[in-house]
Formats: C-alpha cells, structure tokens, sequence
C-alpha cells in the first residue's frame, strides 16, 4: 500500500484537490466496485475512448478482449489511460451553478504488458470471473486452448493511479439557503435485476449466480 | 438526420460490424438517455479519460464546466473523443469464452467549439437543466454574470458519431447447450432513489423534482 500522495505530476488532481485521493485503499476500493472502464489510447495521433471490461489483481487492472481488438493491439504497445467512474447522486442547489454530481472516480495511466502463458492467461481470467460470480468458474465448461489463443489479456500497474472523490452535499451560496427550490441529494442506484433464463435453462439445473458488484433489486 | 453509414473511417466499427449503427436517431437516443461522457484528450502526447455531465441538443453534443478546467481547456483547442455507455445486462453462457455485456454506446470524434456569448451560454445551461428536471429553471435563483463567466461551454458536431449495441441473448456453441450452468441475461438497472432533502427544505416548499434520464426506483 502507497502512503497519500501523488505518484506523478500527471496524476495529481489539479482542480478542487481536496478531491484527489492516492491512497491504494481508496483507490482499490473504487476499481473493485467497478465493471467496466473506458479506455483511452492514439490511434494516428488522436484519442479514441472505448468502453470495455476490467477487473484489479493486487497492484494491477487487467484488460481483456479478442486478440484482433484494435484498442487490445494498441494498448499493449502504448501509453494509455484507463478511466473507471460511480455516478452516487445529483447535488441540487438554488442556483443553477451551485448544481453537482457527487462521484468516485480513478484515472490510471501507463503502458499495458501483455500476459502471454496461457496457464497465466486462464488462472487471470478465473480470477475474473470467480471475483464477479464466486463459485461460477467450475460449473462452466472448461476453457479451450483456441479459446485462449483468441483471447488477449494486458495488465496495467497502479503505480500510477488517482481518485477523485465528490460525496457531501449542496453547496449553495448562504444567501441563497432561503430561495424556494428544493435542494439535497437524489441518489443514482444501480442494481442487478431478475436474471433472464434462455431457454436451455432447466429447472433442475443451478439457479442465477448474483454478481457481487451488484445489490440484487429489492422485489 | 443522415442515412445509415460510417461518415469517416475512424468512425466506422471494425470488429463485430454488426454492432455497429450509424444513423442519428439510434445515436441520439443513446446519448438522450444519459448523463455523463468520457473525454479523451490529449496532455504532453498522452492520452487522458475524464468523466464529465454531458447533453445534446439538436446537432451538437454539449461539455461545460469551469473556465479553468484543464480538459475543458485543452478540449477547445485540439481534437478529442467523446464517449457515452450504457450497461444494460450481464450475457451469462456455459463458457467463460462466450460471456458478454449487453452494452449501448456511442463515439464522437471532433474538435469543438467554444460558446462564448454570454446569452447564448445562459440559454444552453437552461436547456440542460430543462432537459434533465423539466420546470426547474424557472424555481432557481437567476444565473449571475459572473458565474456565466466562470462557466465554460464547448460543443462537438455529431457528424463523426458512431453507436455500438449488442441487445441479444447468451451465444453459447451449440454444443454447450446442456452444460448444467445457468445461461442468460442479469439486467443491470439503475434507477433515481429517494430524494435526500438538505436541512433548507421546507415542507411547504417545492417537491424534488424527478430527473428524466432516470426511472424512480419501485419503493
């Protein structure tokens, strides 16, 4: 675990910095809440933003996809800057200006290395998915060399990683704490829903895993 | 509202094509329905991905922020990728290769703009609000000049916007299908919860309004 402070001049958050954060914990505990990230890598010189999936090991978040991605094949040989965000709530003022959004935010920048032995390749994505739905891993159908032929797995060190944290509420001018509109918190939830069984499902057979980056909706 | 096709080579969805759409109302309406963007732009050579509130109106998708934001800064200069995504399911098949998200989410390349007149700036953020909380505007205590100035505004042309869903079932290989694990989709729903009034709230004053891009969670 890093002591609080920023690691790189790139990563100190410039802006309202009683925001920034640089601790690991904080840090780890944004990343693992998380399920996709957005991507940011040159293709000819200008930024492209893809959304994909991520998931953190230790001191690194790792990145998957098809071998013959185009933002895979790029990331692996460049800089690039992984972005993962929580929208919690909207902050509502007396003033249009005061308006806000309370959220956690990491930005991570560095150069992915590709992970290339394919027992490596498989025990990461095991990982993957046994942190997202513990216990899913050995009732699936065992993965395929060809399957991990096709799959490209690249790995970005924390080393350079912030967060940027918003979490209290309105803050309006105090001449304004009288204006009739309503000011507060509405809170933005996310929730896994009632799983969708195909129809090879039997009723027999295992029920829904719930993924643990979720709350299941309440009913 | 142009017909279906890639406007630029950049813009156009290389892996899984089928994904790929590129006509204004699907894009328009992936971009109505949320709230926040990536922003791609680039800092010494390297690419950056900052979270920022976002709205379109009409041609033109909307950033603003303040006059001395870094990336609002940079924004308005140099070319950058704007990034919208919605998570709508977990694709759950019997191996872990055919696992998926359910995803709809749109790219715009460009350079923008800088709104600059200070009544055109005002009208833009009430097209925000009024879009977001529908009557607002007018219960808010009036925008001053000096916080028009404080504000920045930068707008995108949506000529160089590209979506990309996938909205389908669990695509296992045929001979899976009886692999005794679970197979299908977990949506993933987010929803406005209940409203946290701030301690200027009188019970007789306005309800908190309800944000449109959201649903109300079922009490």
């Amino acid at each position: 675990m890093r002591k609080p402070g920023p690691p790189s001049a790139r990563t100190r958050v410039e802006r309202l910095r009683k925001r920034g954060h640089y601790d690991r914990a904080t840090i780890d505990a944004i990343l693992d809440g998380g399920l996709i990230c957005h991507v940011g890598f040159l293709r000819e010189r200008a930024p492209v933003v893809i959304p994909t999936l991520y998931w953190r090991e230790g001191d690194h978040l790792y990145l998957h996809g098809s071998a013959v991605s185009r933002m895979l094949d790029t990331a692996r040989k460049t800089a690039i800057c992984v972005t993962v965000t929580h929208i919690d709530a909207l902050v509502l003022t007396r003033s249009a200006f005061h308006h806000s959004v309370n959220y956690r935010s990491v930005v991570v920048f560095g150069r992915p290395e590709e992970i290339t032995d394919p027992r490596e390749k498989e025990e990461r994505l095991r990982s993957f998915m046994e942190g997202l739905m513990p216990g899913r891993w050995r009732q699936l159908r065992p993965v395929k060399p060809k399957e991990l032929k096709a799959t490209r797995i690249v790995r970005l060190t924390l080393d350079e990683a912030s967060a940027k944290i918003r979490d209290y509420g309105p803050a309006d001018d105090k001449a304004d704490f009288d204006w009739p509109a309503w000011g507060g918190l509405i809170p933005i939830e996310t929730y896994a829903g009632s799983p969708l069984p195909d129809e090879h499902v039997k009723p027999s057979g295992p029920k829904a895993p719930v993924p643990t980056k979720f709350r299941a909706r309440p009913a």
